[in-house]
């Protein structure tokens, strides 16, 4: 596996007073809707996993199966089918009530069980003494999807095995999408397989999502419901306080984006017919967020201005007692970058 | 404000099955008593804020103004006062001992509250309604350090302020120790400054404190108890799980080491008289951690099939059900520079 890493950008860097305390290089790239690269930062070609930022594409099989449709899935479930939520109630509700229509069951799921992001939530199961279930995990609306999927394949019951249908047909939606051939995968926290791409083939794949009219009657329709789903249900693909439903708050119907782990970030913007994506070459989630913030205002979607996305582009540190000790934007380079935006 | 992280070396590579997946960049440096650089990776000029890996250099003047020995402070005290500990029980109770024999209240800290990271000492706080107090700050034995100092010194409320003579003792003590003027502080988690120095001069200061029969009696016999107290008492200079504690375990008696925030990590080596400065320009502690143990099994002084050392070394991650997924270990970059090692 060649390394590209060496020609990732500063895209970010952290400040304390008047010192440059820490940088996150990395690649970003914008496709449009014919596949080409608009602007990118970095390395193009360079290999990444996607992460969760993909998970509108591991979806696309769920729908244009006739799964989702022969399952009643509305728009909330396919918006908890692309996220990564903090196991609030509303997520792990709408995730039991879905999968027990279906006559599944949490010992189903292969996901596994950790404690909910929502740290409200967890403070009270652990006071409660409840113990987390799959229920809570942050994929398990994915997981939710691949068991609907699964059923309607008649699969059996390991469907995250990567030779599994369920995970064959997401590879082939993954490889037609971004118009390559997946060298390859890792297992997610979640186990299920998470195929290898390049940012630009991801961003290729993105770009579609953003003119489902392009793919043909029934990718298209799956395309379009799956964006459409997550911009309907900003609070649905994350939670409060996540940048994701935050993000999507401020730019209401204009983008559907998605965090992934190890800072990939991925946008779909309907308008432009751009897709947008991110890696951090370290893996800093602070990183991609502001990126993502500042590609989005870039491109005229959300506004510097808005408290929300100065949040994430213009990130405050402040300390125990208050006191303002830094703060993390992004580099001139980024800024001097993508001169066609 | 100079940025020289173009030189920063791949230092930390993360795999997730075949792919490397995120990668982490930064500057070690190793440098002898005689403050000859011994080796490095990036750039051994890289201005830096050394955060809390710099404790022991902050409480010098605890020692050597008498402060400590009017206190009757003991080797316990002298590590805590050197420790970003995690709030439990073992750590707030000597806070408090120590600081009310002083007759100081809490209210006279300056560190500001936080939760334990010890999460099962803050999981039963937060069943029992307990909220935090200055005394759970991972910096309360460093403000208890400095209170005493400050009460020696007859100085006002206000010792975090950088023209404070409890801070101006400290900095005096890092320009001698650093052999250079710092350029500036930044403010720290916990309120103090925290002054700005270079890579090669954060060790030369720390190669000082591995010697401490160079720096004269007063001073050397200061640097002799911070440094006796730290590998003296590992889990009271952070805590059970903590990879200062654990690492000093592993090595007894063999080395003094010192996480500090944004993936700053201090090793003071007394057999072979060196001192050690590492930053990942990242700011991933997982990084710092990894590039400590493999200068450690490098060096000697730990061994590669300890498994405390293996599990910052090679760490293996595992996801929600257990698989391994992948790990996190030094690059080949790494590995090939050093020579001198």
């Amino acid at each position: 596996m060649t390394e590209s890493s060496d020609r990732a950008v500063e895209l970010v860097q952290t400040w304390r007073g008047e010192f440059p305390e820490s940088s996150h290089r990395g690649h970003a790239v914008i496709v449009d809707e014919t596949g080409q690269v608009v602007a990118s930062w970095g390395d193009e070609n360079a290999v990444m996993l996607p992460r969760s930022a993909c998970k509108m594409l591991q979806a696309l099989p769920l729908v244009e199966s006739g799964a989702a449709d022969a399952a009643g899935l509305g728009s909330e479930q396919l918006a908890l089918a692309c996220a990564s939520h903090q196991g609030s109630a509303i997520h792990t509700e709408r995730v039991e009530k879905w999968t027990s229509s279906l006559g599944l069951r949490e010992a189903d799921f292969r996901c596994g069980a950790h404690y909910p992001y929502d740290t409200d939530r967890a403070t009270e199961m652990r006071i409660d003494g409840e113990e987390p279930c799959q229920f809570h995990n942050n994929c398990s609306g994915k997981h939710s999807g691949f068991l609907t999927l699964n059923r309607h394949l008649g699969g059996g019951a390991e469907y995250v095995e990567a030779d599994h249908p369920v995970q064959q047909s997401v590879r082939a939606a993954h490889d037609e999408m971004t118009e390559d051939t997946s060298p390859g995968y890792g297992i997610d926290g979640c186990s299920a397989p998470n195929f290898a791409t390049t940012m630009k083939g991801f961003a290729t794949a993105l770009a579609k999502m953003a003119r489902p009219e392009t793919l043909g009657p029934t990718r298209g329709r799956a395309a379009s419901r799956l964006v459409e789903a997550m911009m309907a249900h900003p609070e649905l693909v994350a939670g409060e306080g996540r940048a994701c439903t935050q993000m999507m708050r401020a730019m209401p119907g204009r983008a559907a984006i998605k965090t992934g782990a190890e800072a990939v970030f991925s946008a779909i913007l309907p308008e432009h017919g751009f897709g947008i994506a991110i890696k951090i070459e370290d893996g800093a989630t602070r990183a991609s967020e502001c990126v993502i913030a500042a590609l989005l205002v870039r491109l005229g979607v959300a506004h510097a201005d808005d408290p929300v996305i100065q949040r994430y582009l213009a990130a405050e540190e402040r300390n125990r007692r208050g006191i303002l000790t830094g703060h993390i934007r992004p580099t001139e380079a980024f800024y001097a970058g993508g001169a066609a935006l």
